[in-house]
C-alpha cells in the first residue's frame, strides 16, 4: 500500500479540523483508497496552545520550511497572501503537491501559482477556498466538464446569510444582527471582509475563472455589500415576494462575461431564497445540464476539513499512479469576449425613496425615470401615520440599463421632496 | 494534444443527447481538457432512423464489436442487462475504458463488471446512472470522500417526482397525475420500472454500495412504489405540515445499514420538499460534513449527456496521464456489520383509517396501539357530511419499530368498523 506523506502548516481552526478528520476517518480513508496517508508533520508558530484534541505533540514543529522537504504533499492552512505565498511557492518548486483552503491568495496570485504548479509538475488543490464543504470547485471543474456555463448565483458567504436571515425571520436590525453573529463568533470583530461583500468577490473570480477559462482579476468584480440594507428593504421584499441575499454573480450574456457581488432580491419560490443562516448555496445553469443547486455549509471547521481532506486524498490518488497534473491546477482558455460593465448591466431594479408626503411626488419621480426609458413594474407606498414624516415609496422596474438607472436615481436624489439617500437592489430573477 | 476515440454503442435519446453534447461543446472541451476528443462511431440496430441532428452518416454503423476494436472509450448506451452486458465486459476485457448509463446493468451485476475493470486495468464510469445530470456519485466517491456517511435521502425518480407534485399542487388523482406524466413522455406506457420504485432501488443500491463500501444487492433493498397514494393522504400530509415524495433511503444507523425505497413525508421546510416536478434532489449527511443537498433535472437527453460526457473527460484524463484505474470503478471496503430488517427499522408513522363514525371508535384503535407500545402524535379526524360514509382518521406515531406497527395495523384491520386497507406512510424527519 502506498504510504504518502502530509504535513500541514497552520494549525488554527480549520488546521485542527483537518487534523481530526485524519484522525477519525484514516481507516475509513485508506480502505476507500488503499492509500495510506500518514500525518507527518504539523507546523504552527504556537506548538503549545491546547487545539482540544489529543495529539502526538512529536508531530508539532515550528519550521515550516523543513516541514516542506519532508513530505509528499503540503498542506497550507496559514491565510493572508505574504508567507502562505512563499510556502505554497516553496512546495511547488521542491516539487511538493499543495492543497490549500486560501481564497486570498489564488484570487490574488492565482496565475502565479498555477504557473508554478506546471513548472514544477506537482499539484495544487483549493477546494476549500470557495463553499466549504460544498465540492463546487470539483463539480465545475470535473462533475459538469461537459458544460458551457451561463449562469453562477453563488450565497457564498455564510456570516452575510445569517445577518439576511436574521433580519428576514426575526426582525432584527442590521446592526443587532451583525451583533448575534459576532456573538456566536459567525463574523469578526471587524466583519468588513465578510459584510463588505470582499470575501464573496474572492469566491466569485475563483469560481467565475473556472467557468469562464481566464483567471479573473479581483479588479474586475463589482462589489457591493449588504451594509446599507434595511429592515425595512426586507419587509418591502418579503411584500413584493423577493428575500434578499448577497450573491456572487457570474453570468455569460452574448459573448460577453459579467462578475458582480451585490445584494440581489430573489424570488421566494427559488430553492436559493430558502438556503437560510450560515449555509451556502450555489445554483448554476448550463448547457447541456440546465439548472443545478448545491448547498451545506460553506465554512466552519468540519465543513472546511472535508474539502481540505479531499483534495488530499484527490492528491494522493495522482502521487499513487503518477498523474500530477492529471487535472491541470488551472486551464487557461478564455471563452469570453470581453467584461460588461457595471454601467451597461441590464437588470430589474427595486428602489426605496423616502418623500415628503405632498401632492405631485409620484408624477415628478415617474417623469424622471420615463425620461430615462425606465418602466415601472409595480409601486408600492405605505401610508404613514406621524404627520412629516417622510414616507417610503418603493418601486420596482422592468429591466432596464444600469446606467440609466443611476443617471435617474442621480436626479431624484437633487429633488427637493427626497429625503435621505435612495436605495437600490438589484433584483435577480433566478 | 492526445486524440482520444470515443465510440457510442446504442444511438437512442442518451445517444444522442451524447452526440449533441460533443458536437455543440466538443471545441468547449478541447481548450479545457488539451485533449481532443473524436467521436469515431456510433453503432446502433436501427442506422436509418432520423434523429434530428446533423451526423456524417459514415459514422453510423451495425457492428458494436467491430466499433470496440477501433476505439480509446466505449460508451454503453443500449439499456439493459444482456446485451450491454456482453459489450461492456468485452470492450474491458480488450482494455478499453467503457461510460456507461446503465443503472440496471451496475445494480445487478457490478461485481462482475468492476472484476474485469480491474482485472483488464481499464475505467469504467457510470455517473449517468444515477440522479443524471447531477454528478452525485463524484461527489459521493471523490468530493465527499473524507467522510462518514450517515445518511443519502434520494428524489431520484422523476416520473415519481412529477407525480407526486401534481397531485399535491393540481389536486390531481394519482392516475390523473400518472396519465399527464404519460402524455408528456414522462411516464412508459407501462410505468411500473417507475412507480413501483424499481427504478430508484436500482440507483439508491449504488449509492448506498459507493457510501458504505459494499457492493449491495437488490434483494436487500426494501422497495415499496407510489401505487397507494391517494390524494387524501397528499391532503393530510400538507395539512400535517408533510410533503409526500418517493425517498431512496441509505442510513447507518449504529453500525448497521438500512437501504430503502418507498414514498415518506418530509417536513414541508426541509429543501428536499422543495424539489418538485421532474427535479431530482440528493441530500447527503455524514461526518465532518454535516448536511449537503445536491439538486437538478434527473433524466432526460440533456442532463443525462452532461453526465456521459463529463465520464468520458475524466476517462480521457486518466488515458492521457496514462492513469486508469486511479480511482478504481469500485472499492469493496464494507463499513458496515449487517442489514436491519425492514422490521427492525425505527420510524414515524402517518397511517390512514377509514372507519365507520360510531362511539369506541378512537379507543378501540388507540387501545391497540398502546398495546403495541406505539405512541401517538397527533390524531386528525373531518367531520364528513354524508351519513354512512366511512370516516377517514389520520394518525401520526412516534418514533416506534416497524414489526410493532405491522402487527398493530394487522390487529385494527381486523376491526369490524374498519373499512378498506389501511395506508401506512412512513416519516422522515430531514
Amino acid at each position: 500500500m502506498k504510504k504518502v506523506k502530509v504535513g500541514i502548516i497552520g494549525f488554527g481552526t480549520v488546521g485542527t479540523g483537518v487534523v481530526t478528520c485524519l484522525m477519525e476517518n484514516g481507516a475509513l480513508i485508506k480502505s476507500r483508497t488503499n492509500i495510506d496517508l500518514i500525518l507527518h508533520k504539523i507546523a504552527d508558530i504556537d506548538i503549545e496552545r491546547n487545539r482540544g484534541i489529543n495529539i502526538d505533540r512529536s508531530l508539532l514543529t515550528k519550521d515550516a520550511n523543513a516541514l516542506i522537504n519532508e513530505v509528499d504533499i503540503v498542506v497550507e492552512l496559514v491565510g493572508g497572501t505574504t508567507f502562505a505565498k512563499d510556502i505554497v511557492l516553496k512546495a511547488l518548486s521542491a516539487g511538493k503537491s499543495v492543497v490549500t483552503a486560501n481564497k486570498a491568495l489564488l484570487a490574488n496570485h492565482g496565475n502565479e501559482i498555477f504557473a508554478a504548479a506546471e513548472k514544477y509538475h506537482a499539484d495544487i488543490y483549493y477546494e476549500a477556498s470557495v463553499a466549504g464543504g460544498i465540492p463546487i470547485i470539483k463539480t465545475i471543474r470535473e462533475g459538469l466538464a461537459a458544460n458551457n456555463f451561463d449562469k453562477i448565483y453563488g450565497i457564498l458567504n455564510g456570516t452575510c446569510n445569517y445577518i439576511l436571515t436574521q433580519m428576514s425571520y426575526n426582525n432584527h436590525s442590521f446592526e443587532d444582527a451583525l451583533k448575534k453573529a459576532q456573538d456566536l463568533g459567525y463574523a469578526e470583530s471587524d466583519p468588513s471582509l465578510d459584510i463588505d461583500g470582499y470575501d464573496t468577490a474572492h469566491k466569485a473570480a475563483i469560481l467565475a475563472s473556472l467557468a469562464f477559462g481566464d483567471w479573473i482579476n479581483l479588479s474586475s468584480v463589482y462589489v457591493e455589500g449588504i451594509r446599507n440594507i434595511s429592515l425595512d428593504d426586507i419587509v418591502y421584499a418579503k411584500e413584493l415576494g423577493y428575500s434578499i441575499k448577497l450573491l456572487g454573480i457570474a453570468k455569460k450574456v452574448g459573448n460577453d462575461i459579467q462578475v458582480r457581488v451585490h445584494p440581489a432580491m430573489i424570488p421566494n419560490g427559488a430553492t436559493m431564497a430558502s438556503i437560510n443562516d450560515v449555509y451556502n448555496g450555489i445554483y448554476i445553469e448550463g448547457k447541456p445540464i440546465g439548472g443545478t443547486l448545491f448547498y451545506g455549509r460553506g465554512a466552519g471547521m468540519a465543513a472546511t476539513s472535508s474539502a481540505v481532506v479531499a483534495d488530499i486524498i484527490d492528491v494522493a490518488r495522482n502521487l499513487n499512479s503518477s498523474s500530477s497534473l492529471r487535472l491541470p491546477a488551472f486551464t487557461s482558455q478564455k471563452h469570453y469576449d470581453k467584461f460588461t460593465q457595471m454601467a451597461d448591466i441590464l437588470s430589474r431594479y427595486y428602489i426605496k425613496i423616502n418623500v415628503t408626503d405632498e401632492p405631485g411626488v409620484i408624477a415628478k419621480i415617474s417623469t424622471i425615470l420615463g425620461e430615462e426609458n425606465i418602466s415601472i413594474s409595480s409601486m408600492l407606498q405605505k401610508e404613514v401615520s406621524e404627520i412629516f414624516k417622510p414616507v417610503p415609496i418603493v418601486i420596482v422596474t422592468h429591466s432596464t440599463f444600469e446606467k440609466n438607472m443611476i443617471s435617474a436615481l442621480s436626479r431624484i436624489q437633487k429633488l427637493s421632496i427626497v429625503h435621505e439617500k435612495i436605495n437600490l437592489i438589484r433584483i435577480e430573477d433566478i
